[in-house]
Parts: structure tokens; sequence; C-alpha cells
């Protein structure tokens, strides 16, 4: 599908020696989740250390940076990118000096009540130099009551709407935390005796580390000289996982939810076989997005699967079009369809989703003229038609093309032959997992929280202050 | 397979106001075929500008420098990376400026007899600045008789030996040339009036040219403002076009030797499939090289295909191992086994060929540990034991995994439960043009034309000059 | 002397419209404040535009980002730098959004009771995340009661204790302001209908700017769209000038406190030749910080002036020794005396001032080495016996050479003939202006305000923390 | 005076185990020299290593990359900047593989003969890829007759007319040359048993070295295993040492020509205050440049010296005038004229010269904006008539005000109350060598060695070539 961005990877290691190095490799499987910056904070329990920067693990990190980081525990992120508006005070890990002592923090997810918190907090006296919910999650731990810091994170926690999985960095130790319906995903797992916890399990395989547990939708877990704790912060929970992390974000290799992300995808194109009303030649996937759903479809159908578009791995984020003349070049620079492959053939086109239109739009008219002759797609799960706001970044309601057109439609301005969703029901049905413990309110406009009125129109200042 | 380089890419262009553009844009498309530098010569018959330097084209070009190159004809070229020896001097399009007239050269190949062709100019007094077959073919050019720029090119020619695709640049047009054997691809496509010329057809997809015609072995195009005028330079030839194109080089969405690579490769996997002994669950492609082998093994065999192993995009060549203590790490961070799908699986991994085999010990290792119960591997060519000395920098004989065991004492020391490689006969008999065509010297060790003596270990001076 | 750091440079314009590029310029006069950081923010009344990065304000500002600047307001800053801990996070103008408005400020100065102020903040929960004073000023203004900016700056101020001239950014205006002693200069010039604020009249003579006063020690200035108002936030005001802005920081073409640095610097080196005890054949200054006192120790004695030492311009910052061991080299790099001018003569070397004496003691050997016969060093301003709290950033009491030895001990550790200091009593007398106005603290140890116990040692946490 | 540039300066060791390093510090001595580009090429006797880049030396060279040149002998090389055309192929030392050995060269001055000796060996066959003298140079040596080095060089420099100070690197060692009228300078001295060769001798003082002698005109030194020869290679020589060299571009800490540059420099502000005709209040230079006559102008007038003109060092080569209606910034931004020293005064301003006069015009009009009386200005040389082919690169006669205008049109074209030129035989006179010795042609028009007819309007090609 067209690329969308979602909030976060998060990464936290407790008590070994080589950990930045573990978080550096973490954040590196982590890096699918967010590109616009990167950042370790970690501690020998003498001293704090902490490098972030803007752009992809590979450029924030270097030999010499990775060097002087030190330290046997620590937290990680990796941080989307959207367009222009990538500004260097929100990279994370966060991090304050308060009292003397220093507070860390990693979130992936966004709050739903940022704004009133953050409106209560300045009539407190509260100054804020982000943009970012972890500065005013942080504002709030500090001023929160409690003996120790489990009760003060507990309390703070509580005060939160929204998405959040979140690391905490203190000079003891870290603290994993999910919200309490846990939409999106936190897994710990073992490496000889440390702790590690990811985001996502690919992180695991990569570092060498055991699958041990998900955190828990409102669970928190410390981590320090006595070891792992567990601690449920809220008094129950109604599971709300983003099945969207199942559709499209996730990697294929990870295990999220505790369920496989590979086998979830190839059963949602298996669904779709079922359900998909056209016949075709070739099984086409759109690569890599749509591959697995399109090996499930092609099985199932028994319609050959043919790689037949190529991408271009050397695009990168640096492509420059210096001209405008060249018809259809930004496609056809990530995606070539194979000629030889389509021509003459009746193909069907394998899509994870699509949001707004227009690029799926420019690969089908690329089909086109590499020869199809009819082009039937198939999308591997409902039509999106609401915005999330729970950490995915979907255009407004306005831009998503499904909540504007019917599909009939929609199929008329793509230049398909024939167009077809995977149902509700049968996305839900195609889980592994109890179709109740999911949130789809992209799909269905029912959101289990609601969003603060203001919410994605905040704007504080009559003047608009921009870092250039 | 291990990634191990070629020579280059090359790109053309006459009588196009967006020349720079379409130049650009063709060296993206070939960005695989070399990724060390990147250049671009052009004119609008007044003036002459380049653009060179050391990197992927999206990194030596950027809107500036573009916006700087104008003119309607020019040449450009990528060069392949190799460790260490990375030298600013070494970029092409290679030129140089005699008797008042400038003459700029792109090759993709390598020569046979560079040792003596340079000896001899040495003794004519001539002086090298490079290391560059490029710089002797030039200098044979400005000395060569001829009464125009066609009768000393086909002068020039005519001393070289070994492979050697060519554009000339030259201040009235440019000039196509393939040596008689025709080892490395070269294609003609016409966009709008205008003549184009890659070295693969994906460039032409891209820039929306029409395909016209190869230039065929021992053939010489001049583009001028007369056109395009075809002209034979040698007086027969014997085709030995590079199998190893198809195999692993060209992009599967390119037609190259006038075959689809797309086809060829999956052909491969068919045949592959015919004489494999062994069977098993799934059939696993190492992404993305064994993808359309192992599609076409796939189909042939009826066994589930599974792209059970996920790639890291965004590993790029900046990738540092600043410790060396986590185990395999290098070979999970870019490939990583989904264990859900390899589990107590018996595997049949696709590959399309072994050079040194170390990295595909380390693959069969990660397989292992992901807990698949068999491991059969399938090479869709047969085993490689010898050098190539026309443009394919494989390692030396020692170092060809292929050259120094037998089949059986590789499966060993990959660690698999079985090895097979297509047979020598059984890939010829996959191309879909006469199998009489081909060069397999690193196949068989027969070279169609010798190599000279000292190839490969031609050091001229008693001290080794190394610019840092 | 040896280079010591002050804390910074101060630029502001209200209502111009090539504001950003008249504070551009005024940046670039005022590097010698400080050559860490730099940074413009501006504004249109519609939009705040904001511009920060390390290094000198030729590295920071290019015509990118200097066209991308638009507003007919604004301030900005140029930042000492101080080796290792130089940190992006506290670069100037700083700014926050507090209950959407945007408040800026740029500081020259330093407090003396931060840690209590900040202790306090903290305690009524403000949250730090710079080292700056600025900041603390930032959150004590915000919490300020009052029915205007006026009210809440002036509140604000009381508070502070120490050495502070500020530029304060509002959404209307910019206001100035001087500590009641002002140590710190600050000006005031005119444009055209402009405003203009400047640390130092340098600034104005590029920009073209006229002179108009100075801002007062207790004065505020607000610029809107009323014009200029001036009030006095403090009750009374006891004159504290730095007198080292004479010696040392300022530049010569600069006036300060309402008088002309060079004449002063001048005077200086008169009184120092009525004092001086020796006699020599050439007055030699250490280029450039000793010129103007060595003409006029030169024309009052009536010995002849030589530039003999010669400064190397190309040093700049980038400067690398990679070997340790050629000796001298670090010396004689920045300055290498003229055998010809000096060998076998009896010099006096003229000296602004000596710090630690260790950068002194290599010049002193490199002009023994150049055959120089005696040598006596005149010092244009007494011995520094003691650290200064108000923003001159010297070392500590250990490392300041007269704290620990007496003058003829200081004599012996330079390897000197003669050294001879200005007397307090000479140094006061030659200043244009009341000799009472004065703070020398750094020469006496008396210190106008007491500086907190804690000063200079402010640890707050047990861990501390780098970002690297 | 305005900024002129010329061609080169050289640096050059045998046989001491800190080759590179003192090769680095002997071009950061002569960085006056040539700022454009700069480089270094050293060798063991096994392996030769060489660095070079674009920018001053502290930018080319760093720890890392020195720490990788590794040698005992070698040369080095900074080179001008002229604004535009900088090339990174014209970067030097340049060297050149021939027949198995490795030639090096590094080059001052200018030929005068090139585009003749050029087209000669075109015909012969050679190709050049760059357009500096030093590339015909090595062509030439490597088609010498000749038994050895010696003689082949000997040969060679013969070939050459013009001015040339020359380095040569062979694999045994270094050779060090002048043209037989000597106009650049070049020094040899030793550290320990080492030789060193310098432009100037201000690199001996920086590395510790003892001035031996000048390489004579005509004189070339090798330097090998045996230690050094001395050859004269030219049958005669007629010294042609270049005057200007002690006028404008040595450094003052020098010794050139074996004599002092600082004596000579403030004995022709003696002179000129011999023949001066007007009176003043106060002696005034342009700094850094006219400094040492003012002293010498000031003591022998006995007119007090003022240093009333400030340098802002911060300036350096990326200062960006972004918009263009601060009358003047440009002027400003470097030298600013302090006001209290001036008003009211008349003025004796001392250039060391006038070339294109525009600057010259600036820096007066901001002297009377700064309020003086009457500015009489002194320039100590005679009037610049006439270009240099010998390695100054002084714009053509057209831009020469000199050249064009009478000394009073050009006294009212600047803005002047008076204007005197030092005389041709007060400059000669003020030489404390003999006379005869030096070239004057940019004061005079008469050449001592006629340039070859189309010299500084040398187009090879049709079409102009640039590397963008």
């Amino acid at each position: 599908m067209e690329e969308i961005k979602e909030n976060c990877g998060l990464a936290g290691i407790y008590r070994n020696e080589s950990a930045p190095k573990i978080l550096y490799f973490s954040l590196f499987s982590l890096q699918h989740r967010g590109q616009e910056s990167a950042g370790i904070m970690v501690s020998d329990g003498r001293e704090i250390l902490t490098h972030r920067g803007m752009g992809l693990v590979s450029e924030v990190f270097n030999g010499s940076n990775l060097e002087n980081l030190k330290g046997d525990f620590g937290i990680g992120h990796v941080r989307y990118s959207t367009t222009g508006s990538s500004n260097v005070k929100n990279v994370q890990p966060f991090y304050i000096e308060y009292q003397g002592k220093t507070y860390g923090i990693a979130h992936n997810g966004n709050l739903v009540n940022s704004y009133r918190l953050k409106a209560s907090l300045e009539k407190r006296g509260a100054i804020f130099q982000t943009t970012m919910d972890s500065e005013i999650i942080l504002h709030l731990l500090v001023r929160s009551p409690g003996k120790n810091i489990k009760e003060k994170i507990a309390y703070t926690l509580k005060k939160l709407k929204g998405a959040f999985s979140l690391l905490f960095f203190t000079e003891n130790g870290i603290i994993a935390a999910r919200d309490s319906h846990g939409w999106r995903p936190l897994s710990v797992g073992k490496i000889n005796n440390s702790y590690v916890i990811a985001s996502e399990t690919c992180a695991f395989d990569l570092i060498g580390a055991k699958y041990i547990k998900d955190v828990q939708p409102g669970e928190m877990l410390l981590f320090d000289r006595k070891g792992m704790e567990s601690f449920f912060w809220a008094e129950g929970s109604i599971k709300k996982y983003c099945i969207f992390e199942f559709i499209y974000f996730a990697r294929p290799d990870s295990r999220i939810f505790e369920t496989s992300v590979y086998s979830t995808r190839k059963r949602l194109g298996e669904k779709l076989a079922d359900e998909f009303p056209f016949d075709g030649d070739i099984v086409l996937p759109i690569p890599d997005s749509g591959n697995l759903a399109a090996i499930g479809f092609s099985q199932k159908r028994n319609i050959p699967l043919e790689m037949g578009i190529i991408k271009n791995h050397y695009i990168g984020r640096t492509f420059i079009q210096p001209y405008q003349k060249i018809r259809d070049v930004d496609v056809k620079i990530k995606l070539n369809p194979v000629r030889s492959i389509i021509e003459n053939k009746n193909i069907i086109v394998i899509e994870d989703s699509i949001v707004r239109g227009t690029t799926c739009k420019n690969r089908v008219s690329a089909l086109r003229q590499a020869g199809a002759k009819k082009i039937y797609m198939g999308v591997s799960c409902p039509p999106i038609i609401s915005p999330c706001y729970y950490g995915i970044d979907f255009p407004s309601k306005k831009e998503l093309i499904a909540s504007n057109k019917s599909t009939e439609e929609i199929r008329k301005f793509l230049g398909l032959d024939g167009l077809y969703y995977l149902s509700l029901e049968g996305m839900l049905s195609s889980m592994l997992i109890s179709k109740d413990v999911f949130c789809t309110s992209c799909f269905t406009g029912k959101y289990p929280v609601k969003p603060e009125k203001c919410f994605g129109k905040y704007r504080l200042g009559k003047c608009a202050l921009k870092d250039i």
C-alpha cells in the first residue's frame, strides 16, 4: 500500500554489559516503525549517556558515538517521519533532570487527552518545549504523589487516555508499561540473565534473545536490581489490539499480540481468495506489502503466483525528481512491472490496503501499460473509512478514498476491471486469536476511547512557530 | 547469493532536450550494476558539462548539480564498488581534451590485453593516470589513423581483446559499440525522436522509451545529426553472451540479449525442480535473488512457496558492526527466517548461486536455529569453479568454494541435509535462446578468449601507490 | 592573553523589513563574544521563525536558511565556546510556548542565584531541560503576576541576582533589560525609523545604525508598536561595569559604557609606560590583544614599536596536532617571532593580561629562541587573582597563576628577565570615566554581589548526564 | 591591498620518520600562498601514499588521513584559489605512473611556453587531463633522454620557459629545482639529519629546522640516499626575483631571496616617508598588509601610528552577503574604522599596493564616514600597470587601475585628498640586496622573458568543458 507512518519503535534492556549494542541492534530491527530519528539512553549507574539524532539508525549511530555509549541498562527509540515537520527537538528518548534525578521516556502510541492534560499542567505552571506526548507524561510523573517510582508511574498512567506503550528510564532501572487496551505491541525477552523489551519480537531474533511474554494491557513491568516485577496499574482492561499492525505495520517475522504476523497475513489472503469474485491467470502481489496475502490467495485458489513487479531497492529517501515532465516516473522508479509476465494476462493484483488511492491508481496504470488484459484487485482488508487516533498517521477523512467513494467508484477511479475488499467479518475470522480483542475503528469509525474534541487541530498560539 | 560486483552500467541519449534528466533516470534503473560511483557527461554542442562522484546515483546527483547539467546529448555511467580501493580518479565517464577536442568514454566489461596495450602505448610515450581500461581505449583512439571518428573507433576496437560494451562521447554525438562476442548487454531504444542506449531495457521502461534493437556483437552505432548509422567494425562474430547476467546480475524486469530475464530465471527453477533429488514441505527462496527460480520450482513440483526469510531493507551500505560478540548478527540483520513458517518443516531453499560459501553457511545456520527439520538446498546454476576475465568480479580460484570442494564436501561445509546444483546441460537447456551463444567459462574454466598471462596480478611499479 | 571566553553577544531589532539580515550582520560583528553557537528568532506578527545551530555565524547561517527567515522584528545571540560540553540544547535564543503564546530570550551574563531559583521553581513543579539561566528566567516570567508584559518582566528581574543583559522576544515586540549594576554592556541604536540593540556598538557601524543610548543599569526598554518606552524596574542602581570588557573582551572599535574601547586600551598602555621599571630597545605587542597598549606604551616612552610576532590567521578552530613530538609547534603555529627584529635586542613585550600563564610561558620561550637578549614583559592590567561570577569564564582560583604565585615567582616561571603588572590604581586612573563605576573583583577578590555557595559546583543529580 | 592570489606553496622533506607531519606543518605555514587545495605525497620506499583535497590544509587533512600517511620522504603543495573554476582535477602534488614507476611534482610559478609545449607533445601523442603546467612537465620528463633522473630532469627543465620553483618526487627521493631567473623563492633547511625544502623560511621556524641555503636560480638539488647533491642545470642565470613577493606575498617572518621580508617592508615605508608630500596627524595602516610599511613611515616621519582600522578575523571564506541593500557592508564587515581615533584628524593611510582600486575606494569612503578630515594615502610600491606572466594572478591590463588612469585620476576616483605612490627608484633602493636582481615587470611592462602570444587566452577546443 502507500506508505503511511506509525508512531514509533521501542527497545529496552536491563543489566547487560553490551546494553548499548543490544539497543542499537534492536532499533535496527525496528527501523520499519520509524525513520525520522533514533536515540539511545543508557547508564551504568554512575553516569547517564545519551545519543540521539535525525535520520536512520545507521545514520544517527556510528563507530565513534557507539563507542562512547557505555552502560548496562537503557532504552532506545525510533521515530516516524512526517514530511516537513521534522524537528530535532522531538527526538526520543526524551529526558528531564528534576530535583537532582534524571527521568527518560520512550513512547509508542498517541494520547487522546493530551490537550487537556497540557492545558491543566500549564495552569499549574508547567512549560512545554516540545509537541510530544512524552513531555506531558514526564511532567505528570514528577508531580505525581506516591512513595516510590511504581506508585508515581501508576498514578501518572491513570491520567492518560489513548494508546501508549511506554519505556521509562530511571537512575535505578527501566519500567515498561502498556495502556489498558493494549493498542500497541510490547514484548519481553531474555538474553542470558538480562531482560530485553521490544515493540516486536523480530528484535529478539536478531539479538539472540528468547521471547518471554507480552507486557499485558494495563500491566507495568519494573526492571531493577531485584529483577522483573509485574504490577497491574489499571483495574481492568478491555483489549483493543490494533488490527492494522497485522495488516501492514509489523514485520512478518515478528509475533505481536502473541501471534505470528506472517501466518495471519497469509490467512488474510486465503480468506480473500474465498470471497474474491473474479478469476485470473496469475496472482501478482504489490511487493513487498502484498506478498504474503498473495501467497495465501494463490495457494487457496490454485492460481500461479508471479513476482511480476520489480522493486528498486536503491531509491531510498533521497530520490530527487528534478523535473516533472516524465510521466509516471515516480511510480515506476520504485516498482516496475515485468511486461513478459503481464502482457495479455488477466491479472489478480494483491494489495494489503488502500489509503488515498493515488499511488494505487498510478500502479494500475503502469500495469495497463505493461499489457495486462484484465486487472482485478484484491485488498486484504476492508475499506479504510476513518482516521486513527491511537498512533497510526492516516490522512484525514477527506483524503481517505473509501470514506468518500463507494467501492464501484473507487474501482473506476483506479482504472480497474474489478475491485474487491476483504469483508470486515472475513478479516476478523482470519485472525488466529479471538476477534473480540481488536480495535477496528479505522474500518468502522467506532472509537473505543473518544478523542478529545480538538484532537488533530491542536493549535495553541496565535503565531505559528517554526524552527528552520 | 553473496554480493559480487560487476563492472558497470551504461546509459546514452542523443538529441533530447531533457538529456541530463533521462540519463539520470536511466542510471537509477541501472544502479544494481554499480554502486561505487556515478557520472554524467552532456553537451549542447557549445559547452560540455560533466558531473561525477563517488556513491549512489542519489548521492552523487542533487537538485543543484542536475540543474547545472545542460545539453541534448550525452552519456552516463555507474561503476561497481570494491572494498577499500575506491578511487575518485576512476570515476566514469572518463574524458580527455586532445588537440582542441573533447572525447569521453563509458565502459562495461574487461579487456584481457590491457597490460600489453598499456606497455606498448607507454613505449610510445603515453602516460596513464588511472588504472582503467577506458583510459587505454582513449589513448588508442586519439592515435588511431582514419579520416573520421568511425574509422578511428573501428581501428581502435580491433586492437582490443576481451569484453567491452562502450559508449563514446564526441563533440558531435555519441557512438555505441560492443565487442565481437557480445559479453555484456547493450540495447537501443527510442523516446519520441531521440535515441537512448542502456545496458538493460529496464531503463527504457522507466523513461518511457521503446525498445528498438540490441547493439549487435561486433557492431558500432553512430548517433549524430544524420540519425543512427550502423556499422560492423568486426569481420565476424562468435556470440559469447554472459550467462551469469541471466542467473544473477540483470534486473528481472529487463530483457537482455533479446530475452526476458524473468522468464529465463523462472525456467532455471523449473529445470532445477526436474533434476532436484530431494523432497520437502515448503520451497523457500533466499530473497530477492532466489525468488524467481523458487517460483518456477514451486509450480513445477507443486510444493508450496513461502517467503519465509525476511529482508531488512534499511541496512544499506552504512551498517556498522561495532562489536563482534553477538553471534550471527551480520547475517540475521539482513535476512531473518520466520520461525512459525520454518519450524519442524523439511525445507527446500533456493539460491541462485554459491560463490565463497561463507554467507550461505551462516544462512543455513540461521534456518537451523529457526527450527527447520531438514534443509535441502537447490542452486539454480552449476558450481562456479573458475574466475571471470570478462567483467564479473568473482574472487580468485582459491576462494571459489566449488573450485576446491566436491558437492558433498560443500554440503557438509554448509551444514545442509542435501545440496543440488543445476546441471550445466540443464542450465543451457533452460535458456530461451540457442545454448550455443553463451559464455559459460565460470562453470567450465574454458575461456573463449585467453587472458594475457599477468592478468589480475598486474603490478607495474615496485612501489604501490595509494591515494587516501 | 590566552583565550578565555565570555558568555555571549546580543542583537535585537524592532520594525525593519530587513530584520533577519540586520541581525545576521550584527551577530557577525559580535562573533568575538561567542563562537560556540548562533541563533536568530524573528517574527512578522503572524509567524515566528527561528534558526539556531552550533558553530560560527558563517557556519550556522547560509543562503537558504537566511532566505527562509522572514520578519520585521527579532533577536539574535552568539554563545561562547567551552571545550567538550558543547550542547545543542543550550543554543540561544531560547524559547517556550506557553498558554498559546511564544516567549523568547537571549542572555549575556551569569546569575549568581540560579541554584536557588531553580530549586524553588522545581518545588513548584517546574521541569528544566537545559542548564541555562535563560530557561530559569522564562520559567519565572510565565509565573509572574502582572497585568502586562512590562509588569511581569519587572517582577521577574527583581528575582534575579547577578549579571544579565537581556533581550526578550514576545509576539508583540522585544524588550531589552540590564541588571542594576550594569555588568555587561548593551546599547541602542537607530537605523532609519527602526531600533537596533547590540552588546557592542561595532555592530551599529556595520549595519549603518546611529548610536542612541546605552540601556542603563536597572533600566528596561520596551519596543513595540508605540515605539520605545523606558522603564526603570530597579529602584536604584550601583554601577559595577566589568572593567575586563575594556581590558580584553570588547572590540576596540566599540564604545561600551559610553566610552571608546580603543582609547581606554591605549591609555592603559600609556599608564603602564609610566610605571614600567625596565628599559628596552623595542616594544613588541602580543598580537592582536596587546597592540593598543603597546602603541600607547611606545609613544609614551618613545621606544620604537615593532610588529615582530606574526599571527597565522588560517589556524581557526580546526587545527589538529596529530602528533606531539615537535616542540612548541602549538604556540608557533599561531604566533611566530621574526628573528631579524628580535635577535640581540632587549625587548619589552606587551600583554593585555595573564590568566594561567602556560601559553605565555611558551611565547616567552619562542622569543628566547628567536634570539632576544633580555625579555621584559608589561601587562596592562593587575594580576588576576580571583574568578568572575558575572559572566567571564576564568578558570578556578587554583589555575589562576597570580592567585598562587608572587610576581617574582611568575617572572621565573615565565622565564622573563623582568615582569611588571599595571597597578590597580594605575588601571583605574586610566579609565575615561569615574573609577567608582567598575567591578574589579577579578583583581581584588571583593565581590559586589555574593554568589550563592554552591556556585560553580552546581551538580543536581547523583548521575551526571551527557548528551553525546 | 585587495586580495590577489599567487600560484602556490611548496614543501619537501627527505628522510625523516615524521615526514608526513613535517609536511603538514610546513603547509600550514605556507597557507597564505594558496587556499584552494592542499596535498601531500610520501613514501617509505615500499609504498607511496598520497592525500589531496580542495580547501584549506586544516580542511583537507584530519586525524584519520594523517594517521594513514606513512613515509620518510615526500612533497607537499598548497594551491591558490580562483573564483569559480576550482577543479578537483587540478590539485597537487600531481603524479603519474609510467613504465612501472611513479613520478610526482609540485610547482610554483607559471610557464610562458606551455601552449607550444602542449601542442608539440600532443602531436607526439600525449594526452592531457588537466590544465596544469605540472602535467606538461611530467610528460616532458618521461620522454626525456638521459641515463638517470638528474639528466632527465635537466633535459626537461631546459625546455621550460617562465617561472618555476619545482619539487619532484621519485621512488628514490626528491629533487628541488628553480628556473634560471629565480622568480619564485625556494629554500633548504635541516632538521636533525633530514633535509627540508620550503617556499618560505617561516615553515622552518615552525618545524624547528635550521635554514641552510636557497636553491639558486638554475640550480637543481637532488636528495637521496647519498645526501644532497647540487647541480646547475642552466648554463648561466640572470636573477629576476619577484619583487612583489617582498611587497605583498611572503609572510613577514620569512626570509626570501636571502633577505628579511619584515625589514624590507619596513624600509619601503621609511622610503615612502621620505618621498611622501603630505602631512597628517596620524599614520593608519590598512591591516595587516600595510602594518610594516606604516611602522617604518611613522618612525621616519615621527607621526604617531594608530591601529585605527579593526579587522574581523571571523569572516573567513564562507561569508554570505545574502542581500545587497546595506551599503558598504562588504568592506566594513572585514575592516571597521575606529571613529574615536579618526574623527577630525588628518590621516595618512598606508597601503602596500593598489590593484583594481574598487576595494580601496570603499575603504576610503568608510574612513570618510568615520569623520576623517583629510585623507592622504601612501602606497609602498609604484603603480601596477601591467600583468604578471610569472605566477601572480593579477587581473588583466583593463582592470588594473593604474594602467588606465593617472595618479591624479586615481586620487579622484578613490575620493582622497592626496595620493602618493612610492617611486620605482625608491622601491629598488629600499631593497636590502642589489636592485639589479629583481623582476619589476608589473610596474614597468618590461618582461625579461617574453610570454608566448596566446598566453592567457589559451582555449583549445571549440566546446568549453566544465566539470561541475
